[in-house]
């Protein structure tokens, strides 16, 4: 049999693979984009105090990226299902960007977008291919968001990349990130348990997002004015194709930003609450994304909590939605292991 | 008589407007993308290696890298006018991008990529708007390369701003770049003189252009293997909306580069004769652009070199295209004071 000489798979894939930070890894790292070298020093964003949008002059660039900031925070009075333009009309649900993104998404550990312009394009398992930062936001739009994608050349799409491009001000091209996405934390070997789950919800949640996870509007509905508290399940908020609608995913947002002021050093949910809260809102009904199957086409790379179908791996969509999700990381970290170990395998000599 | 109270015009540009430095920089700042800070301190591309593509892996970003650095070098041969596949004759000539941006874009003064990335959107006088690094590409396409424009969410445009991410690794964003562009040079105060610009180009330059400016083929006509030596004028080389159909832009490109192995460092010819050998350039016959009245639609940052209708500071088209520049840059430099000075001109008390 001939093997193909083809790369190794990158170091950083494996390691990222480890336990304990594989959920998140697995969508952001799958490949490397190069060896390392000073261009791609880590940079640190936990001490860093992001580019306020005060400090811009009235110019073009400073009004573009006004208007970027007025879209991620007020999505849902520009680009909701209740505006008044039906052209505008993008989103299908009334949450905001800064629902999920959060202190006008520069807040870390709450998916800034902070040197977002450093790192994009860059390799997207759920694509398999490499993604511009338009791609990305469209990927939100189409999910998060449960809406349609935005025009490449509409003014929005690019208030969006120019808002981006000054929240990353100051961070070099390459660069990786300390305190993007989301901070690692370990999820218990066990399925995530619903009844401690509502019980946390009850406790900690519900105040805000309400007893039916419904949120809290500014004022009514079909005002196109949003929520002050977002819902969290339900026909108006994320559908089931978005990251958070993925239990790792969310219970590393929830511990390191939940109740509202917390961040990730100073956690109020302990591992086990997050993990069965997290399981409590996968579990409730919203909105349902088309073709989601068509996501992450390498399958190898799936995240193993997105729980939709196919899976690969011989698990159950029971255990890709609830875990228990150490084996499943085993098993993601075999396969991985043995893709790198078939294509570091010399060819076969030529038989000629 | 009200008077807006409309924001100062930003510093940058007036000092921009000083003479030695106006042709260039009325392109490329006419707006300033915010106050000064750490982050836009001055980045230095002169004393630098620039990435090199041999250090990428074979995944995906470094094959789309590749692929990008592929179309730079050979753009001919893959969106060329006699490429097989018709669908892709995206370039209207059989240059390459990397004609004019030397050494794989690479090479300081000669309009490098590195740190594109870092530098757009940005505002753009062209189309007195911000632009995205892919808008400003099509520009190229439609001028430089007398083509049309690549869609936004083609393979090959992901491919150039992937190339240009890679270029651009460890430049931060928002950064000042030394070495970008074309260097200042000073235009002597008179018309260019055509006869000594003929005499210039026939003893620097018609070895590898040609005696007709025509350049040296690889191959045959139809071959799409492009140009050892591009064309200069003619129907095979860019067209009159092209910043290289703008003498002073040319004298600067030509002074720093020019003949083949020249660099900012060691100018083989003098201001004057690349004044001149640009004019002698720009007077030949090229491809006409449609509806160049539409571009630099501000008017009063037009470049003073820009030689084609309309003229709002009723010098001739003559003097727009050959000089001399010196009282066309003070008249330009006048506007852009009184500009400054009406919109920092306090509003009239209202009147109620």
């Amino acid at each position: 049999m001939h093997l193909h000489h083809l790369p190794a798979l990158p170091l950083t894939l494996m390691l990222a693979l480890t336990w304990g930070s594989y959920a998140h890894a697995q969508t952001r790292a799958a490949e490397t984009p190069g060896p390392a070298d000073a261009a791609q020093a880590k940079f640190n964003l936990l001490d860093r105090t992001a580019p306020s949008i005060e400090s811009l002059p009235d110019d073009q660039y400073g009004k573009l990226v006004r208007y970027g900031h007025e879209l991620a925070t007020r999505t849902y009075a520009h680009l909701g299902p209740e505006v008044k333009n039906d052209k505008m009309r993008y989103t299908g649900n009334n949450l905001a960007c800064t629902s999920c993104h959060q202190e006008n998404a520069t807040k870390p550990f709450a998916i800034p977008w902070v040197g977002v312009t450093s790192t994009f394009p860059q390799y997207r398992a759920r694509e398999d291919a490499i993604s511009t930062v338009e791609e990305r936001i469209n990927g939100c739009m189409e999910r998060s968001m449960n809406g349609k994608v935005l025009p490449l050349d509409s003014t929005e799409m690019k208030a969006f990349t120019t808002y981006i491009h000054f929240l990353s001000r100051g961070i070099p091209v390459g660069a990786k990130l300390e305190g993007s996405g989301t901070k690692a934390s370990k999820a218990p070997n066990r399925r995530a348990d619903l009844v401690a789950g509502e019980a946390v919800f009850k406790a900690q949640c519900q105040v805000c997002h309400g007893e039916n996870g419904e949120g809290k509007r500014v004022g009514v509905k079909g005002d196109a004015q949003g929520y002050v508290f977002p819902p969290l399940w339900g026909p108006d908020t994320f559908n089931d194709g978005a990251g958070m609608n993925r239990i790792l995913t969310a219970m590393r947002f929830i511990k390191h930003n939940m109740p509202q002021g917390t961040n990730h050093t100073a956690p109020v949910l302990s591992d086990d609450e997050a993990f069965d809260v997290a399981g409590y809102i996968v579990s409730k009904p919203r909105p349902v994304k088309a073709s989601l199957e068509r996501d992450f086409p390498a399958r190898w790379n799936k995240p193993i909590d997105a729980a939709f179908p196919p899976y690969v791996d011989g698990a159950s969509a029971e255990q890709h939605k609830y875990g228990p999700f150490p084996p499943l990381a085993d098993m993601a970290r075999q396969t991985a292991e043995k893709r790198t170990s078939d294509q570091a395998q010399p060819a076969a000599p030529a038989s000629r």
